[in-house]
């Protein structure tokens, strides 16, 4: 990120070819660090003395640039790593991303440059480049239009050719970058590790990021960790948000749990914004430069236009941003002020701001003290570039921030690039329009929960379970959770009708019936569960129904019995799970039970292991949670029970690491309040960890 | 809209003042028309002739702008409307938005311009403008920075600050904005009818509006229709989409249909493209400016980067826009020009670009000939400016669509104005945020589905239908709607245990028990229905059973006797509904039935009467729709019945008119496939149109 000293191998005299663009870059730039061109045809590149092969250089830099076809630059970074270079970043493309054969080849440069212990940036990357510094190792066209501007934010993408395109936009709109890494392959320094690089520069404070899939876990989810404590945002865009299909799923639970819906669950589980677009990418990154993340975030509008004041209200519903009203006292001062106003919230200056612009400064002033407000949007249209009205509103507004720096100010208003440079050097925010800096304002609020939020607490006994790779019955699977501390429903397992029978005068009426074998894991579908089995009678001849039923449909199976189970009744039926994922490791859900639900994939998922209270927050989170909260005049259902057991088969999952494929409890039966939650079925399924694939 | 002369009333001579800017508009702009300023206190005003008051002038003005204090304005209209104006701007404010008498002095300049046959626009308005003419009885300050550019969008605004600022933002873009018409109280002019002349105006193509509530609905309703028969897009921001609450609520399926989803539902029905903030509202006009609205919309990419393909094909996922892969054949021809790239869909050109901009035409050329993809959109990032190559891949792009024109092209890629005019006059749009061009086409294609959609086609006996205002019990609710061609569960009253027992016998086991009285509404709150009914001493003690617990919960209803019906099973519960919107008249509603659904509110509304066919694609529409069409080996519902069931529910309701306050259909079981579907329960809720309270 800031060497003394660069070799470039396959250097051009072309400042247009790829050889030849970072030298060309970093002369205009003032690069204060040695160069030394490598070019076997010439003596002399771009002005500067040029060397025919790494041997003959004079010095040993610490950085390289490596810009040869690929057949070349496994050659040249063995040369670069026996020298003792510290850094090459590779240009050159051929490898991992045209498979096959790339594949091999990536591994050997990778392999080479370890044993060297030197980094590699790429290959197939674009490069990266550190404006103040002058440091411009890269081949982007995107300054023929202008130098990044200075700012607080770093910039890091896998694709080459989108960090350049965001830094142009970000240029473009007066946005300063003068950080910006691109990953290209990733072979050696991914995505995560700049992250997490940046979460220690004190030169960045908002993390902006581009990603098309995670690879190393630890690396990412520490990086993560670090950028959270050190209290500096990640705007993350990810795309290929695919369809789901990648784990052949064997249960429910699993199919309804993607890649892309895992990944998104440890972006929210460390506060990362996640955006769809890279204007959006921006916004939120741009905003965050004011370093204002309210953990309680409350929007007070001021507004010369009462539409865009119900507009901005929608969307800040939609995002879920509280807007209160004033208090009463507070609208009855605005109303003394401007009888016409309408002061709750949005309040309505109305035009009257251009005759007395005062009024905005009052106004405002009144929302930051009176009403509390942690952000403010003041909407003004086209007013902020009207003659002497437009000076004397940024005016105003500059003293109310400079009186409440702790406070977030956004303007929404169309203005010259001059004047919005006015607002930006007087620590407000500007964004044209007003439904984007609704959503980007509510994204720092959810950075300020996130910021807040203490670290997850799990139980401090974690030593680590095997679990056997044998197939588990579900009586065995039960016993184990029961272990572990999740209630099952009350149950005997029984292997004759009498035994049946004693064991369901014991629990109660009505029962259910389930056949238990290891051998078959969806016993509904081969009609294995009798349900309101109510007498003596129904039990004995269930009991032998189900076990005729497992001989015709799986002849070979071992039966272990049929399950008596009391019939638990008046609860709300959720589903939970944990499903291994290849990059994650094992990784919860939580749904309501039934068709519908998975009809709408209205789940959450989180990485394992959590506490209780992150628990708790996973089961509020999902869109029908009113249904456990209490609906239509039913009671609430035990959701501490629910997030007890939530939590705890995540710790259990943690602790089973490699030799727990997945677990899927459905129903889980969450009582009203105070009653608990049952398990009514529990598949467990183990693996052999020494089948594991290892990731690249 | 086009008037030969104009008086204005209540005229100053400063240009800055509300009585002033009209008037230096004008002049400026050049209008050809007679202006004739009335001030009782000045000779001249801005240079022209003025008159010390309305009876002094010399000629009937076609159009009048009155800007004096509100208690002068009735003294005004009535003036205006005796001298045979035919119609009054009216800027002054302090009518209905003040509420009280404000109201009433707004009806008072209703009534006194109807009795004259004179039309007002406002009160409380910011005017209106038709750029071409010169003709701008507005006080907006929008025109400070610039006219209007020429275009073919028209817009319209209920409120003036979001009009003014709509046209500042437009002009600020490059969108040609020539009309704008704002309405304020819409004392008579409403923006229903300016849909309806720009519909019927050939100088505008496309129409832009802002509404904040629908008042009068048969205008509003035929003006979308208006628009849609004449193929011009309406592309709708309607903002307070505000919590439910408005109807106090007597039935479930009633209170989730909120005004907003009505509103909603009608826009859906007429093919408006409702939009959430300023800025997409002209994203999607200026991309319709093109008059290319593909039925059946198909998009390709041609991207510089591969990472931002894949984030336009996120975008068109979420957006529901079909990205099929290029023909096999045609991928091969790609590979053949440039091996290194990606020939699927996004078409990754890569880098060579720059190189080889041929080949961006070439691969354009390739997705319309072979891929035939309705819609491209190509992704230049920041090449569109580079020297040479920018200019080359306009002319190249260019070419494609001149032979193409029937096709929409769409660049996303940063550029200078001068260089985004240039494509813009070669017939391309340009958006520079991929992810926003990309929600800009998929709003064509749904433009085009709506325009090619037939109109709706309902039974020929539409004959009204008077329901007597008593109310009806569950039985005679179902005898009403059996009539009408629902089908309801078979099922028959019984005053005794013995019709009972016979009835159950007759219907087959097990049956159902309802208690029946036109004095209970909700019979599962008081425990009035009996399931899983399944022997004649059953019957018997249920039938006691209800009976004990009417008696016990309401006991002066009048008992009609129990309800026996075939408990049918196996199939989906749904809900079915109508509530009569005060705004649009009997609104229908669908759903599927149970506590989650209902959580999630995932239902769709439709004004009646509908045919079978948008009952159909109603259905289908609801998030959780896979539950009807098979979801984990269930069949396939009975759909066609559905349909049929919803279809002939909402020509009874259109029929009923004001005579019915409500219907609910809560369950409607369907059948598997070819089974039928039917309604179990009916509440039908009356009403005595005499009590209607008319709508201002």
């Amino acid at each position: 990120m800031a060497p003394d000293s660069v070799v470039v191998v396959g250097a051009s005299s072309d400042p247009g070819r790829i050889g030849g663009r970072p030298i060309d870059w970093m002369r205009r730039a003032g690069f204060q660090g040695a160069i030394y061109p490598v070019n076997p045809t010439r003596d002399e590149v771009q002005g500067l003395r040029s060397y025919a092969s790494i041997d003959d250089l004079p010095a040993t830099p610490q950085a390289a640039i490596v810009a040869v076809p690929a057949p070349q630059v496994l050659a040249t970074v063995e040369a670069l790593g026996a020298l003792g270079v510290g850094a090459a970043v590779v240009f050159s493309s051929g490898f991992a991303e045209v498979g096959g054969e790339g594949n091999a080849a990536q591994q050997q440069l990778v392999q080479a440059a370890r044993r060297h212990g030197m980094r590699l940036l790429g290959p197939n990357c674009l490069g990266l480049f550190n404006a103040p510094l002058g440091w411009y190792p890269t081949f982007t066209s995107s300054f023929e239009g202008g130098w990044p501007l200075p700012g607080r934010i770093g910039v890091v993408s896998q694709s080459g050719a989108f960090g350049s395109y965001l830094v142009t936009l970000a240029r473009n709109r007066g946005i300063g970058t003068p950080q910006c890494v691109t990953t290209g392959n990733q072979a050696d320094v991914t995505v995560g590790e700049i992250i997490h690089w940046y979460a220690q520069d004190p030169a960045v404070d908002v993390i902006a990021a581009y990603v098309e899939g995670v690879t190393r876990a630890d690396v990412f989810v520490n990086a993560l960790n670090a950028a959270r404590q050190a209290r500096k945002p990640v705007i993350l865009l990810k795309v290929g948000r695919s369809a789901v299909g990648h784990h052949a799923a064997q249960s429910h639970t699993a199919s309804m749990a993607g890649d892309d819906a895992v990944t998104a669950a440890v972006l929210r589980e460390f506060g990362v914004v996640q955006v769809r677009s890279a204007e959006e990418l921006l916004d939120v990154a741009y905003v965050a430069t004011r370093r204002v993340y309210p953990a309680a975030n409350t929007l007070g509008v001021a507004t010369v236009s009462g539409g865009v004041g119900v507009l901005i209200s929608d969307i800040a519903e939609d995002e879920g941003l509280a807007m209160p009203p004033m208090p009463e006292a507070a609208q009855q001062s605005l109303r003394a002020l401007l009888p016409y106003a309408s002061p709750v919230n949005p309040v309505d200056c109305t035009a009257q701001a251009v005759n007395d612009s005062s009024l905005v400064q009052r106004f405002t002033e009144a929302m930051v003290e009176q009403g509390g407000y942690t952000s403010v949007l003041s909407f003004y249209a086209q007013l902020a570039d009207v003659p002497v009205v437009g000076h004397r509103l940024l005016a105003d507004l500059s003293a109310v921030r400079q009186r409440h720096p702790d406070r977030l100010f956004v303007v929404s208003a169309t203005m010259s690039d001059e004047r919005r440079r006015a607002y930006d050097d007087a620590g407000l925010v500007v964004l044209e329009d007003a439904a984007r800096a609704t959503r980007a304002i509510a994204a720092m609020g959810r950075l300020g929960e996130a910021f807040a939020r203490p670290p997850t607490q799990v139980a401090a006994s974690m030593d680590a379970i095997a679990l056997s790779p044998a197939p588990l019955s579900e009586s065995q699977a039960k016993q184990l959770l029961t272990e572990h501390g999740m209630a099952c429903s009350p149950e005997r397992l029984c292997i004759d009708q009498e035994t049946a029978v004693l064991a369901a005068r014991e629990l109660g009426w009505p029962v259910v019936l389930k056949i238990v074998s290891p051998d078959i894991a969806h016993k509904t579908e081969i009609g294995g569960v009798l349900l309101n089995v109510d007498s003596e009678a129904a039990v004995r001849a269930g009991f032998d129904t189900l076990c005729q039923r497992a001989a015709r449909h799986a002849p070979d199976a071992r039966i272990d019995g049929v399950l008596v189970a009391r019939q638990l009744q008046g609860g709300v039926e959720c589903l939970m799970g944990v499903q291994r994922d290849p990059v994650f490791g094992p990784v919860a859900v939580f749904g309501l039970g039934g068709i519908f639900v998975e009809a709408l994939q209205d789940v959450v998922l989180h990485r394992c292991p959590f506490d209780e209270q992150e628990a708790e927050r996973m089961i509020r989170s999902i869109r029908a949670a009113a249904v456990l909260t209490g609906i239509r005049n039913r009671p609430p259902a035990d959701i501490p029970a629910l997030a007890r057991m939530l939590s705890r088969l995540s710790v259990f999952a943690h602790r089973a690491g490699d030799t727990l494929e997945s677990i899927d409890l459905n129903p889980v039966l969450a009582l009203p309040a105070g009653q608990g939650a049952f398990a009514l079925d529990a598949l467990v399924q183990t693996r052999n960890p020494s089948h594991e694939v290892s990731c690249p």
